[in-house]
């Protein structure tokens, strides 16, 4: 999106200053998962987790300050609801925080029929909110459940997995330069289609997740760096909708809100089922290995490629 | 605070296009509280509920851009906590999200500090967090729990039930006017003092609680209209830090974070022993009628009163 370049990112940033903020408390409060992953998880009882995440939206930033409120709406839940399905949990409601120039009732009937768009396909209600006024910006917070057996983290992905994405990368990318042009398909930048149906059966099969927020390889480094592994990329096999002689930094554009995870190779038929079943395109592009780093190959010719995606800061 | 007139407020705006997104959903979600109390309380199990808030504070609204940024820090999730305290519930997390202007270390660990105080003093981790770069503004969601019973919401005052008060109304105004002036005291105002020994003791008394935010009468007013009953204040009863010949709208500035609750009168006594155990001031104001309005009284006189608060829209 509207990139930034600075020498701290954001999850430098969220380490150093906010890693370990009462971190003494962690265990007394019964908190599995703390600062630093797709999601906060929390244990309620032997069989259920809360799993929380928050997500801020800032106008011409995140979004366009022009767009339909409604797809404003849309894609702020949307966005935040991808950290849940990622973690393996199941939404269970959301609440917002709105900070708004001023009080158009246009606009907030419109900001409000995204919300019920987006309500109505999750079954997810809005539970509390808060409105302030100043520059637009919009802050969701979604709750959902999971075992604490059924949580899928970032930390987790062993050697010789394999590594997947779903859907095609850089789609939205292709959809936010159509909707700037004013021409072509704009809806998977306007209201991003999440993959609930396979992220509910990754439960199980998948060994580490993280939803592509930043760009592909953003993403799947900090699954690598948190679990302490390199990989092995295979660009060719990354479905992408930019044609022949790409620009690998394409892929690594963010904001695609597919899922990319790691699963041991004996669950490939599986995983090929449930691409049949949700009828959604999983590709498998890489592995992981036991070293530090990110090595991609085009066919047989490794080629450097940039990690950096989307900077939140 | 930093006043400002609009002939829709925040609760209207609430009212009106947040409410009921997704309301049918509430009871499949076990939601038990949703948008428009201090907080949403979800039904975990038979004996707990969770019970969340949000707030997002804006710099130069609702805290200045140079107050030291450990002040901001506390600030912030101190405010956030004193809805979930006005609930009945006890605090256990909270989760961050930050829009900053500019990467400044030296900020950035002088506001962690602040919140590693406020975490300290609560006992609870931070749990997860969102850094973006924009306006300065902090959006903080604070979780706690508390049995179902023992949920203190603003819609339940009785007919006849007296109104008390924690502390003393206006501190914090007084506090922040000194804080522009850079003289006296004005802690009241950048590290505002919750009452949680005072809240974790309501449960099972008070009928109602609201956490004095917006102002005293403003947010007296909130408990009438959701609880459908009026009320007798009697302000000379009001403890202030202002001195003889009150203008009466300096009792309702906001920011206060003192309790306002509704008991029955039987409670009195034990509602004074509260206070002694707790070394806080608790002062009986009025008493919730069947009316549909507010009557001020100084000493015998009625007065008239302007009932709008702090308005954060």
């Amino acid at each position: 999106m509207i990139k930034d370049e600075k020498s701290l990112n954001e999850k430098q940033l969220i380490r150093e200053f906010f890693s370990d903020v009462g971190s003494a408390y962690l265990a007394d409060q019964d908190i599995i998962l703390g600062v630093g992953d797709d999601a906060a998880v929390i244990k309620n009882s032997k069989n259920q987790c809360s799993v929380l995440s928050i997500d801020t939206a800032l106008s011409d930033i995140h979004f366009f300050s022009d767009m339909d409120p409604s797809d404003i709406a849309y894609r702020s839940v949307s966005i935040s609801l991808s950290d849940l399905l990622a973690c393996g949990a199941k939404p269970s409601w959301f609440i917002l925080s709105i900070t708004l120039e001023e009080t158009s009732t246009d606009w907030l009937s419109k900001f409000k029929s995204g919300l019920e768009d987006i309500s109505s396909e999750f079954c997810i209600p809005l539970i509390g909110g808060d409105i302030t006024r100043g520059p637009l910006s919009i802050t969701v917070q979604v709750g959902g459940y999971t075992s604490e057996s059924d949580i899928i983290k970032r930390s987790t992905a062993n050697d010789e997995d394999l590594i997947f994405v779903t859907g095609s990368i850089g789609k939205s990318f292709q959809s936010l330069l159509n909707y700037k042009e004013g021409k072509g398909e704009n809806s998977s930048y306007t209201r991003p289609s999440l993959r609930k149906g396979v992220a509910s059966k990754l439960n199980g099969i998948a060994s580490s997740a993280i939803d592509i927020s930043d760009g592909l390889f953003q993403d799947l480094n900090e699954i690598c760096k948190l679990s302490k592994k390199g990989a092995e990329v295979y660009l060719e096999k990354i479905p992408h909708p930019f044609g022949d002689n790409l620009d690998f930094s394409l892929l690594n554009k963010g904001d695609d809100y597919e899922i990319c995870f790691t699963a041991p190779k004996n669950f490939k038929e599986k995983i090929s089922q449930i691409s049949q079943e949700e009828n959604v395109r999983i590709s498998e592009i890489g592995k992981i290995t036991n070293s530090n780093k990110i090595r991609f190959f085009n066919g047989k010719k490794e080629v450097l490629v940039g990690l950096d995606g989307y900077q939140h800061f």
